[in-house]
């Protein structure tokens, strides 16, 4: 990896402030600048000390950036590209945390230059909530993060992000932004549709009466809907499939229960209940935790 | 509320040691029973001291009994009230915490003698766990707990239960069996239903990249099936409805996003992020605890 100057975050929320921490943290020598275009998110990200710089010139953020990142809504990507295509230096590598990969490698191929490169990234790490407030300088550690790679994308590149990544504390995967968003939607986007779905479906008068189940099953559904509407109208086919295999699964439970099968009942509910306990183990958790 | 000398309860799963634990934290006075049909939980709840008494015989556990509490899966309660019909004392309290009441109502109305009283149970607590070994004796602790009653209920039997309850920690509430079994079909078991439709609609080998997101949501799907079965199989023309609601949302949200009504998916998007906000609320507690 050569040696990184300087790493500029465009975005303060939640992810890009956490970023910028987890760089103060973990790449001493690596000059971290944050830019965002609101003036009341830089002023707390100055007071919090999220970065070494927090600048409001988007031009001047990334100049000298070896690597620019960004933390912003996926549908303002393509014209932060077509704003910093002009500014970025040589050789600088530009990546992004969006949750969706397809939309965001065409823009990239469309509207960078073609001295700079373009690599996809993932961190999957987070949390319902929003803005530089909540940010946390080990929200990386022990994530995965996905690096996502076209024919056109630069090895070393790859190879550069792979370590930044992995110096934040992210377990790091690369595969095709394709294969990416087929896999994030049934494990991402599909569950926050579904949760979504599921208050909807309830009334406040009643949702008095949830128990804890209830508060954890929802929890992603406090999202930011602005993140979450570009989520889904960045991957729509992928996220469409879901809902439509989501649809044939509830249909399978209600007709095991209308017709009082109850073997079949039992065996939808046992392989949800073993499929979850192999999820766990993965995670290297015991169940319940 | 008259002196209560002996409380027995029958099945020592999570709930029911849960409930002699706790009655020997609170009600110091009161002789704890509980029995178990299986003698490998009995060993266990003997070493945990979950009760003052574990006994094998179901017919001698309740003979000297104020309150009779049957903490097993609800299909077993009829069978379990043609057992003990015989047994129960004049003006024992006969009650149950299973999740769902219709049916166990329509048990007790036949199968227990007029001189006892029924009222249905449901302390909304719990967990994915299972077993003695995860009892706590502050599982009720700010619980709400739902009393079921009908024309025939005893209103002495309601203030004796009510007043129980509240000595483990919970808020009570009470309404009719019918009312519950509505209500919680909606907060509980079709979001049961639900998580275990998404989980079976994923792929083991995908579900290596999800986040916690998944795990909080999926949570509950770790529930005992042959519990759920029988929740589902005594509620299901409430939980029908349910899923027929839920399918509608999914439509909802799918239809919005594939003609990329960005207004709409975001207004959808929004109404679920502020019920749970909502409910959060009235749960006394900030988002994202």
């Amino acid at each position: 990896m050569r040696q990184l100057r300087q790493i500029t975050v465009i975005g303060l929320g939640l992810l890009g402030s956490s970023i910028t921490l987890a760089i103060l943290r973990t790449l001493k020598g690596v000059k971290s600048v944050g830019y965002s275009h609101r003036a009341v998110t830089r002023r707390k990200a100055r007071r919090l000390s999220v970065a070494q710089k927090v600048v409001d010139d988007i031009h001047k953020s990334v100049e000298q950036a070896d690597i620019v990142i960004l933390a912003t809504p996926i549908r303002t990507f393509e014209n932060i590209f077509r704003r910093i295509a002009g500014s970025l230096p040589a050789g600088c590598i530009v990546t992004d945390v969006g949750s969706t990969k397809q939309e965001s490698h065409r823009w990239a191929r469309r509207l960078l230059p073609r001295n700079v490169y373009y690599v996809g990234s993932h961190p999957i790490a987070g949390s319902e909530q929003r803005g530089v407030e909540f940010a946390r300088d080990d929200l990386f550690d022990g994530a995965n993060c996905i690096l996502t790679k076209t024919n056109g994308t630069r090895p070393d590149a790859i190879r550069t992000l792979s370590k930044f990544w992995s110096a934040l504390g992210c377990r790091v995967k690369v595969m095709s932004p394709s294969q990416h968003d087929r896999i994030l939607a049934n494990v991402s986007h599909l569950p926050h549709v579904t949760v979504a779905a599921l208050i909807n479906a309830n009334i406040d008068e009643e949702l008095k009466f949830a128990g804890q189940g209830f508060i954890d099953t929802s929890r992603i559904a406090s999202g930011p809907e602005n993140i979450w509407t570009d989520v889904m109208l960045t991957n729509s086919a992928n996220i469409n499939k879901g809902i439509d295999k989501m649809v044939v699964e509830l249909r399978k439970l209600q007709k095991a229960m209308n017709s009082g099968d109850e073997k079949r009942l039992r065996s939808l509910l046992k392989k949800a209940r073993n499929r979850r306990t192999t999820l766990m183990k993965n995670e290297g958790k015991k169940e319940g935790t």
